[in-house]
């Protein structure tokens, strides 16, 4: 049995996320129909990440572990022929049976693009978030070092997750600007449900003067998630870029 | 009587150009419909180009004689509010009344957009000319070269229209990178039909080797549709700059 790894960029308007699940439309299961379709199995198929409801991906990886004979630049080719138009297959190639897209991920960096604009653009709609009041990047930079580092980031994550151990390292956390489009990037070696969502909400909320830029030190560091700004709207986040160490880097 | 000058932006996938036609969504149609319904009175907007079907608009310029006496700021924030999401006005000011957005312009640009990657992106269906094979830039951008100044376009031009005068002056042509996207870039003081997208389809003809660059010259002296490359499709093809002269710049 072979182990593929392969990497897809979605546009997830059109998707209630990444992950199967029932009465909406998710890209696994519109990337599982399509693999079932070439490969006439339907082989399991495991994600490197959970992403939202109208959440993209410039970069996912996800592994299958399967039977099928196909050449991997073939495969490529039939799955983006049968695929709709905002999934894409970039690549495929066979890893070590062992591999697991979710476990041996070492870090994954997400952007969050907000559109600075009075007027919104008729190209980006529920690509960005459209804010109409001018940031001040410079500002929400600083604010976004703020959150480098290893921390409990419990107050950055919103109910109903599960998740034991709420401890992350953010090994990079900055905003740049480039025109009307400001930029929020942070990379760690994982994120708590919403937890970027959480934090872009929390520097707009410094921008909005609603949180001060010297109390977010403290408000991590509370674990309190009333203390932390609201939850940005989804569609202005991407994961873009996901690590994994060893051989597979 | 006022006379509006309103710029819009707009994503032509959904409709069939600018110009109001039977039976079929049009840009024109769209916004005069949004317009009647902010000043309940159908007036007449005057376009400063036609655009194709699927054909995009980073610029466009329409001015509007009316007796509406909404100022320019409300009639923007308005029109944005009943506008569907992929036409969005920029910006509204009045002009003098004998100004016109077609006779007026003294110049446009357009760019075309080519994704040079042997997959699509799944956020550029219907926005970009997806072509998979390498496209030397360098090459493509002595070529645009053979373009620039005065000449008898008539070869660049496709059948069913009526122009008379077919000469025009290209002031800027060149064709740059910026990673996966090669641009297509040409400004001039009026463009036949098509005449942007015969040229790239000519562009890429050279690319192919069907078309030698030598040949270019002689080409466009010749006059004849046949010698230049095929169509390429609209979906590449954007206004993106139109200059007015005088006060109006």
């Amino acid at each position: 049995m072979r182990n593929l790894l392969v990497e897809l960029a979605y546009d997830g308007r059109a998707y209630h996320g990444w992950q199967v699940q029932e009465n909406a439309p998710t890209v696994q299961q519109t990337f599982q129909d399509a693999w079932q379709q070439i490969c006439r199995v339907r082989d399991n198929v495991v994600g490197c990440s959970r992403t939202d409801a109208g959440v993209h991906a410039n970069m996912f990886f996800c592994n299958v572990r399967t039977d099928t004979s196909l050449e991997c630049e073939k495969l490529v080719t039939a799955l983006n022929a049968v695929l709709p138009d905002d999934i894409v297959v970039k690549s495929c190639r066979e890893v070590p049976c062992e591999f697991h897209a979710r476990y041996d991920c070492v870090s994954k960096e997400y952007i969050y693009r907000i559109l600075d604009s009075s007027v919104s653009s008729p190209f980006l709609n529920g690509l960005v978030w459209h804010y109409k009041y001018r940031l001040d990047e410079n500002l929400l930079n600083e604010c976004a070092k703020c959150f480098l580092g290893t921390h409990d980031f419990s107050g950055f994550c919103s109910a109903g997750s599960s998740v034991e151990d709420t401890v992350r390292t953010v090994y990079r956390s900055e905003v740049t600007r480039q025109g009307d489009e400001v930029v929020f990037r942070i990379e760690a070696d994982g994120f708590l449900y919403n937890m970027v969502r959480i934090i872009t909400g929390t520097l707009i909320a410094v921008a909005q003067g609603k949180i001060k830029k010297e109390d977010l030190p403290a408000i991590i560091e509370s674990h309190e998630r009333a203390l932390a700004g609201p939850t940005a709207p989804p569609q202005g986040l991407y994961l873009n870029r996901v690590n994994y160490g060893g051989e597979i880097r």
